[in-house]
């Protein structure tokens, strides 16, 4: 193995971080991410704090998402390269949420001692090439020795004040849409932890979330919107944030929930309706839209690059969210959404 | 002892993070911490990201700062309340490290299932007295499930350009300064540690980081600067920042090293020689100054509240530091030191 390595990789990488050092990371990171992908960015890592330059007239979009080894991944579903990417594209999901544009990140890293170097290589590979990608600035990162391995990403990005979105001031008579398909994320966490069938791809598409802020001045267009949220926790859960403390209720057409076909193979594997796995699904990071008004015949809108399927509508009501599968009302009794509800 | 609880404290409230659940917990969350301590917090925690306005004309310092339990403190140690302050302000430490004023910050807490609700209330109780005390709006967050508990604070500030200090800078014949004490986070780690007095004191001052953005003004007054960084990692490293790749030295008058008293009296118990200890010692938080020059023929400056202290010079070199003592070459041998010497 060690033979096989050597060839794959320079042999002094075969090495762990314990043995390398705090110093001897901090070099490789420095040399691998103390790159200005924009010009915005003044000073990159590798001094006290990074600094950038804020465009004028926007407003500052900031948020912050961790992910724990154990609680939302195991490195070895995703691979690290993986783990970086989606990291960094989950925490992003906020911004656009929120109707703005990533400008860059932040990345925080516990790792235990005996994780090889080469392997945070990878890690460092990864963020970059999401850098590269999407523009996307590094601005900084702390490099942590601990037991678990976690990670944890702020993203800072910008909006004018007109283009913000709250999840709130959905009105009786709004349509919902969402962006892409859903259930993907759901239906790969359940065929790598239920249906036995060995490891899940690493660097499998699945795993990646969507970049959908390229979209947001498209859907702008085709859609009137009055709220957005990003779909992270899932459909059933999302729902509550825009029904939250507001004299309306959601019905939602399982019908007309666009599936992911990856979802469906899992589905008919497990004997489950497909849009139930796709409601109760989490960490999608598609976009959950709420129209203002309700003007469209059609259930689909190709916008560029993307579709939005209107997945249901906002009524009056008491914060409840009521499904429907062809027009009839239908309760959905997975332990799993039972859960979510309480 | 649930009885004595029971009186301080909310019977409710004894009950753990998995059994409030994460609504709960977010619920209580957004109560304490959802406030605009500024004006330019346009939308704050609670929707899918925060929105800040950010002043025009400066630029956007950022930094973030990971703290694990076992790997940098106990909880013991600190207390829920004081180890949201030393996260906050060890954090923020960097953004004054660059010569910038903080503006807010994000939060991410790793937290173990069975950590009781009202300790996680003290948490936010102590991250809103900082928020409140030093004007910093709070940006966002994140509560995650985790084995070990873990803090990640991404702090934001701002500088005008001609304001930004980097690291390095420093020429042969400018002088090294220190703002305040050194010494007295180390000498409480010692304590704790070591000295089997108990428990280090919860909220004890000495693991509270000093704020020293607040005096930045007033030492750019008193002494022209040619470069800066902060003192987290201990003198003995932290002068490896300025020096690194730089054809310069730099030596050090251990007798000028500005000691905190308790740390006099902790190395007085050890038998060591307090200024080593100052010297070694990481998570001071203070500034580490180069003045452009060496134009002061003494060796401390008072500025508005807080003593500077002149404790060496840089001279031409190849990146190593000397140590004097009474004008004399001396040579640290503790074997913490040499650990940081490799």
């Amino acid at each position: 193995m060690a033979a096989r390595i050597a060839v794959m990789e320079p042999a002094e990488r075969n090495i762990t971080l314990k043995e390398i050092g705090e110093r001897g990371w901090l070099s490789i990171l420095e040399n691998k991410l103390g790159k200005k992908i924009s010009g915005n960015l003044l000073v990159p890592i590798g001094d006290d704090a990074a600094v950038f330059h804020f465009p004028q007239e926007k407003k500052l979009v900031i948020t912050t998402d961790a992910m724990v080894e154990g609680t939302h991944f195991y490195r070895h579903w995703l691979g690290w390269r993986g783990l970086a990417s989606r990291a960094v594209l989950a925490a992003a999901s906020d911004i656009t949420a929120m109707g703005g544009i990533p400008l860059g990140f932040t990345i925080s890293l516990g790792v235990p001692g005996d994780v090889l170097a080469r392997d945070l290589e990878r890690f460092a590979d990864g963020l970059l090439e999401i850098a590269e990608q999407y523009g996307l600035d590094i601005l900084g990162g702390d490099t942590v020795g601990s037991p678990h391995l976690f990670v944890d990403v702020g993203v800072i990005g910008c909006a004018a004040e007109s283009r913000i979105l709250r999840q709130q001031g959905a009105c009786a008579g709004d349509a919902l849409w969402v962006t892409g398909t859903l259930g993907r994320s759901h239906a790969a966490l359940i065929k790598a932890q239920l249906l036995d069938e060995g490891k899940a791809d690493l660097d499998d598409p699945c795993w990646r979330p969507p970049d959908r802020w390229g979209g947001l001045e498209a859907i702008r267009c085709a859609l009137p919107l009055r709220a957005m949220t990003d779909l992270s926790d899932g459909l059933a859960r999302d729902l509550g944030k825009i029904l939250r403390n507001k004299p309306i209720d959601a019905r939602i057409e399982l019908d007309h929930i666009p599936v992911d076909p990856f979802t469906r193979e899992v589905a008919s594997k497990l004997g489950r309706d497909p849009a139930e796995l796709a409601y109760i699904g989490g960490e999608d990071y598609e976009l959950l839209l709420v129209e203002a008004g309700d003007s469209f015949q059609q259930t689909e809108l190709k916008t560029e690059g993307m579709a939005l399927h209107r997945i249901g509508k906002i009524h009056p009501g008491a914060g409840k969210v009521h499904l429907l599968r062809e027009g009839e009302s239908v309760r959905i009794t997975d332990p799993l959404f039972e859960h979510f509800r309480t």
